[in-house]
């Protein structure tokens, strides 16, 4: 670029670079308010150019809705090492980054985005859910969940997406002590399942074992015990 | 009509028995794959006349729906009285009731049915989350929740949704154990909150104090505590 001379790119980089520019577009504001033109102008390039890439809007945002669900199904992946409770607070970290990043987006997205109800859509959100529920599933030494177990973790998938969304409605507590609390409640969830059930309270005393006596889940039990007493 | 003779509706009447029709057609499958034709046949009606009282499938639509937002906004009304734990409880009853009744249109309008993105279809989906919030922040004695409580609260209503959603996915689970199971998420997730704050463990005290030694919450501390141990 400092020479002066702009290189022709190819289709493939043409295309990710596209994809780029839209991604970040669409992450800023809702993407209903992005339009062609816009992106065409970010891009430095002309409209029809655009088109040549994408057939149109929805194709463009699927592609960067694609690159988004790829990258945030990244982040709940984790070495199997060290305590769980200290696993699942770096997810939580990566996952609000995450958020951070794509406000508007992530939030038009969940609430009814310009592509909701499209089956490229639903499908890549459920797929981020998906490996999300599939990385805690396998940190917890399972390979075969019971119904119960995998509506536990389900369900935590789903609170850990809600309170992202309320988060940004207004930002209005510490994002950390979000990530800590998610955490927490996946701890308490589980704890509630197995309270009733003798396998998943084994699979809950297997898991908890190696949980450290400064770690997340020892204090939260021990303020815990002060509260109930 | 035993009598042979068809009395002739009025406007709202049969406006009032469309939509009934449509909804009990909309919750047994999923609204997109029931057809105005169907609606007609079922009310005993021509297609055009349906069209006369429903400019298209979408305000019908959008009717039916208004109707059962109603309906499942006045179940989470709970007498003033008796422990907070059994109040939620028959509220999880009532909702899993409804859940129950109208399941294919239930999760197909939580996960993008025919109106979905559509303002209107928004609007009531959220006014049922809303009078939840409003409803159980009322029966805690709190008028003006700070942000913390109001997202504990919110995101709980958001897991009772996620929680039917899954449940709905192959009714794996007896419903009322995860009725039961929802009102201890509720206090876990309360209680977790109030582990941090001292003005939200003297909310959850409060709350908690007239709670009897065998209802559900006093049973889960119980069992919590034998799994601790």
């Amino acid at each position: 670029m400092s020479t002066g001379v702009r290189r022709r790119m190819g289709v493939e980089e043409r295309r990710q670079q596209l994809i780029g520019v839209a991604l970040e577009l669409f992450s800023r504001r809702s993407p209903d308010e992005v339009s062609i033109d816009e992106i065409a102008s970010a891009a430095g390039i002309s409209r029809p150019l655009v088109y040549h890439y994408f057939p149109g809007k929805l194709s463009l945002y699927e592609a960067a809705l694609k690159r988004a669900s790829d990258d945030l199904a990244d982040r709940f992946i984790e070495p199997r090492e060290g305590p769980l409770g200290a696993r699942l607070l770096r997810v939580m970290g990566r996952y609000f980054d995450f958020v951070d990043d794509h406000g508007p987006g992530f939030a038009a997205l969940m609430r009814g985005g310009p592509a909701v109800g499209s089956s490229t859509t639903n499908a890549l959100v459920d797929s981020v859910r998906q490996a999300a529920y599939e990385q805690i599933v396998s940190h917890l030494g399972v390979s075969d969940p019971p119904a119960r177990l995998e509506l536990v973790v389900r369900s935590w998938v789903s609170l850990a997406e809600s309170t992202a969304l309320l988060w940004l409605d207004g930002r209005r507590v510490p994002r950390e002590e979000l990530e800590i609390q998610l955490v927490h409640d996946f701890a308490a969830l589980a704890a509630i399942s197995a309270a009733y059930d003798a396998a998943r309270a084994a699979l809950m005393r297997r898991a908890l074992k190696g949980e450290p006596a400064d770690g997340p889940f020892t204090d939260l039990v021990t303020r815990l015990i002060a509260l109930a007493s």
